[in-house]
């Protein structure tokens, strides 16, 4: 069985441990954009992006796994002048989503960076993964429902990850994918079992997030070994990432 | 017994791994800048040291361990205007060293950066942690030797990093000190016993050179239990460091 982890932080685990996400069937998994401290500059998130899509890729060949970048700017690491590494989103390739971008505490700030690349991403076609933070939840996702519909974002281009009960419920009536994260502080595997047992299998992507901190880089195989679910480890992702 | 990792790139390691380390003794480390594509903006170096003094410090103390940040330009990771990110390591606080610095190919390019980083090195009185290549490791270690003693760089602040035994003789007799780098293509453990036995162990240090790509975390613990000698594996580190 092949595995899809939809959400990852390739750059802070080592080949050895992506060989080991490989081993238990994790084949593909995206590498998401973020900076451990805010940076000071664009020019860093432009060579970021250029790392995820050169250099982790070449990693997860090392590893036996696809590593597709997600490009973007996340609501935790605007730079001044943060519009430069949105003018290099608009000219480079190589990637396979905008993400992670979203909303942390919902700042003027944030609300414009996170509009600008939905634009931005409608514009092109480009599908995103959107971040929802760990307080307030609710009321922060609310606060992105309200963008997407404002710009009339697309559905099909929008997952909303980090998803609890409450955000999936209503991510799903409104059309959008739902990510489903399986790490210490966000799901635990049963209470991810539990939502999908809920809320249906269509729409649902799993991941665990894994990265420059603690957390389970095999999350997904443990998840797979109590939910069984082609659709949300594998099959949904390829089809919302055109894979 | 505390063991001291003098060259490791702790941003490509997980906190698990860092973990693992301290567990096996290896409590001090310092983390060298190095961005694994050729940046395009000397202000993507900036945020790296950043990211190393305050980021990866703190994920060190996560791990029970001591990261220490080297800061500097790698001679593969030569940006345009690099003189930028070489003004702000003449203004930042919060490293122990430049590192790691040195020639790859020997470009002009790469000896002019070199030398201007080992000027102000010099005025600072900031130990270096100077690399020497794979390919014509003993030509460029000349090239590199001659750069030092014709800016009259003071022996104690210099490291000749990665030496095999023709490399580190020379070091030694000019008063370096020299690392030993316990890595696949490298050093074996026994060929950097075989060295320390015959060169003595005064200036010696020792690391894994672990981090992004595959290299053995632990090959300090390993060097450790073949040599037993708490210079090369700790003392000789901290005097040259200044712990």
């Amino acid at each position: 069985m092949e595995l899809f982890d939809s959400h990852i932080h390739s750059e802070g685990r080592s080949v050895k441990d992506l060989a080991k996400m490989s081993d238990h069937g994790i084949k593909h998994a995206v590498s998401c954009a973020f900076y451990p401290i805010r940076p000071l500059f664009a020019e860093t998130l432009i060579d970021l992006f250029r790392k995820l899509i050169e250099y982790e890729r070449e990693r997860g060949k090392k590893a036996g796994m696809n590593i597709y970048a997600a490009i973007g700017i996340h609501p935790r690491c605007i730079p001044r002048e943060w519009d430069k590494a949105l003018k290099f989103m608009e000219e480079v390739e190589g990637y396979i989503a905008f993400g992670e971008i979203g909303l942390e505490e919902a700042s003027k700030e944030e609300v414009e960076v996170f509009k600008d690349q939905l634009k931005l991403a409608k514009k092109l076609d480009v599908p995103c993964i959107i971040h929802t933070p760990r307080r307030n939840k609710e009321a922060v996702a609310e606060k992105i429902f309200e963008i997407l519909e404002r710009i009339e974002f697309p559905e099909e281009l929008c997952l909303i990850d980090h998803a609890n009960a409450a955000v999936a419920e209503k991510a799903l009536r409104k059309g959008y994918h739902v990510g489903l994260t399986v790490q210490p502080g966000k799901l635990s595997v049963e209470e991810a079992v539990e939502i999908v047992y809920n809320f249906g299998d269509e729409y649902f992507v799993a991941n665990s997030d894994t990265g420059f901190s603690e957390s389970d880089y095999l999350a997904v195989y443990k998840l797979w070994k109590e939910l069984k679910n082609e659709k949300v480890l594998l099959k949904n992702a390829k089809r919302f990432f055109r894979i």
